[in-house]
């Protein structure tokens, strides 16, 4: 017999913010194959040996005690890579949590964030969750960041917060140092540039955050450093403004498992430069074959993948997937009607993906 | 030569939200001692065993592939855990995050929340991070939950968020049954229902939440569990609210290395079970012998600690660190003046504690 439902679903529905409602979520249908260009992954895994002086500390290590209530080491370790103060950092579980911890310190106020499109889909998801209204900057035709039409709208919505990713996923185009100057001369709100790609090239906006305080860079150890498993991002910007984000950023955000792992590929970060100049070699090969391909257009990329647009998209898609290639379909995205993004992989993988592509149009 | 600054600091920090810069902030200030009995940690370790066969998996996943969009499997293993569906569970990074997320989803349209008071201070670093109006309601001078003031807080805010938790850190003191039927035959918004600690006794919510489908249930791996360094919380409400919950959750917001311990974990929930029934045994021991010393309180406790009153609290917690045994001042609470917090720690443990204390008072 079962119990009578003293308060229904519909409403506990109701109790919900609509703009949480409103909103379609984040999807990513599972598909694996054996070449998996989907993800921009850096393809090189670290070193067995690096993996297994970890994995003692792990069975050494108590798992019954929390991680350190702040991650000194790691915020310490995490500065020193990128040439600044410990206290210019905060560690997060991915870039993603530092995202939510900056809408959280600076929408209410902000009123309004300015997002370029199409960009990194989570941005919009976050913003429009949270209520806060978006202010949407089309790209040029040629998917380039159109900086007269971001100072516009910086100009008609001063204090509002500005997302810029540079490289841009899934465009792969960056934002330039003047580019990103002639923009800071006008936006008063801040910027957030999210530099989860800069490894692999583009403008390096760390070099302008003690100028402009209002600015603060996220990192992320998903791409470049191989570690997209362990869920570390981390932001830079000016030590007062740090100080008030760290008011609201949850307490124990990073296991310890994150944090003595991410320490450790640290202390090997030469490897990781090493797997960055050889993807980046192979990016721009895998971009010279592609312009010899009929595509309809390849965008050149400073990141670790290259978008694509075909009429044939669709057949394309199913084409790599026959030869056990996965990439991403981004073609609902804004703008990008007809759009395929290849993640850089190893150069065996470039190899397949080249030779599948040539099946397909040959 | 220095590069002028454009934006300065202040003008950056006039940008933060007002209800982030006016937060204290979370800080637990670094100490350690032989005997940690200050976080309610349960002080028994995994089995080697366990956590080596772990450490295999880690060293053969690939670290550079991202961990599940969905950790599908292991939702599915939680909510067997606690007979559940997998469409009721939602998972996170701790049962912060779990906190945070039911913010996000609910409190703008709550526009308040009530908590009760003393209580776990990460509802109101939230809470009052977000700029949600709290309201709160004192304990009764027993430090027990004080319905009628519940239930008359729950009739003036309709649609607040009610936040409860039970038993509650760091009192000791659960709801009963009957009292959150009470509770909720008149509360008409969201009730979060925090039972970090239930598997060390009090009432079990999760039996009311097919009846009450605005009742969420937050658990945690960090107590019971022995695995508060991997940071692993999850949620259980009904199946129609929590799919929209997880539109707002961050995604991959569970690393590899916690979604695959805390398999392994639940493989083994039988020595957590053992422990927690070793610590149940130790706490009611504990109790009896607080009670004979000369405390100005000792409150029960369905816990995993003990909350003790002593007009000589400073002096104590200097004893007892002497003594290597470091305890939880928590005296700066609302209500809790003089009063420190005592974690159930192992036999041995408890046995220095207790002659520790024996000395203090003899």
């Amino acid at each position: 017999m079962g119990t009578a439902v003293k308060t229904s679903a519909d409403q506990a529905l109701a109790l919900i913010n609509d703009s949480v409602r409103t909103l379609k979520g984040y999807h990513l249908t599972p598909e694996t194959c054996g070449v998996k260009l989907n993800q921009n992954e850096n393809p090189f895994d670290w070193d067995k040996g690096v993996k297994e002086r970890v994995a003692e500390f792990f069975v050494e290590r108590p798992w019954n005690r929390y991680p350190d209530f702040v991650p000194d080491a790691l915020k310490s370790r995490l500065a020193a890579h990128v040439g600044a103060t410990p206290d210019c950092v905060i560690a997060g579980n991915g870039s993603n949590e530092m995202l939510l911890v900056l809408m959280l310190s600076f929408a209410a106020k902000a009123k309004s964030v300015i997002v370029c499109s199409p960009t990194f889909s989570v941005y919009r998801l976050l913003s429009d969750g949270m209520g806060i209204r978006p202010v949407n900057v089309n790209m040029t035709d040629s998917l380039r960041y159109d900086v007269p039409a971001i100072k516009k709208a910086a100009a008609g919505n001063p204090g509002s917060m500005l997302i810029i990713c540079s490289p841009n996923n899934p465009t792969g185009g960056a934002i330039g140092e003047s580019e990103l100057r002639d923009v800071l001369s006008v936006h008063t709100g801040v910027c957030v540039l999210d530099q989860a790609y800069v490894e692999f090239g583009g403008f390096n906006g760390l070099s302008l955050i003690n100028e402009y305080k209002n600015l603060i860079v996220a990192r992320t150890f998903s791409k470049a450093m191989a570690a997209a498993g362990m869920r570390l991002g981390y932001m830079i910007g000016a030590p007062e403004v740090i100080a008030e984000i760290n008011k609201i950023k949850l307490p124990y955000n990073i296991n310890f498992f994150t944090e003595h792992a991410a320490s450790a590929i640290l202390d090997n970060a030469a490897a990781a430069q090493r797997s960055v100049e050889m993807i980046i070699k192979e990016r721009d090969i895998l971009y010279d074959y592609l312009k010899t391909l009929p595509f309809d257009n390849v965008y050149p990329s400073t990141a670790n993948f290259i978008l694509i647009r075909t009429k044939h998209k669709q057949k394309l898609f199913e084409h790599l997937k026959i030869s056990d290639i996965l990439v991403r379909d981004v073609s609902s995205y804004p703008m990008l009607e007809n759009c395929l993004r290849f993640s850089v992989g190893t150069p065996e993988e470039n190899t397949l993906l080249k030779e599948s592509l040539k099946s397909f149009f040959g």
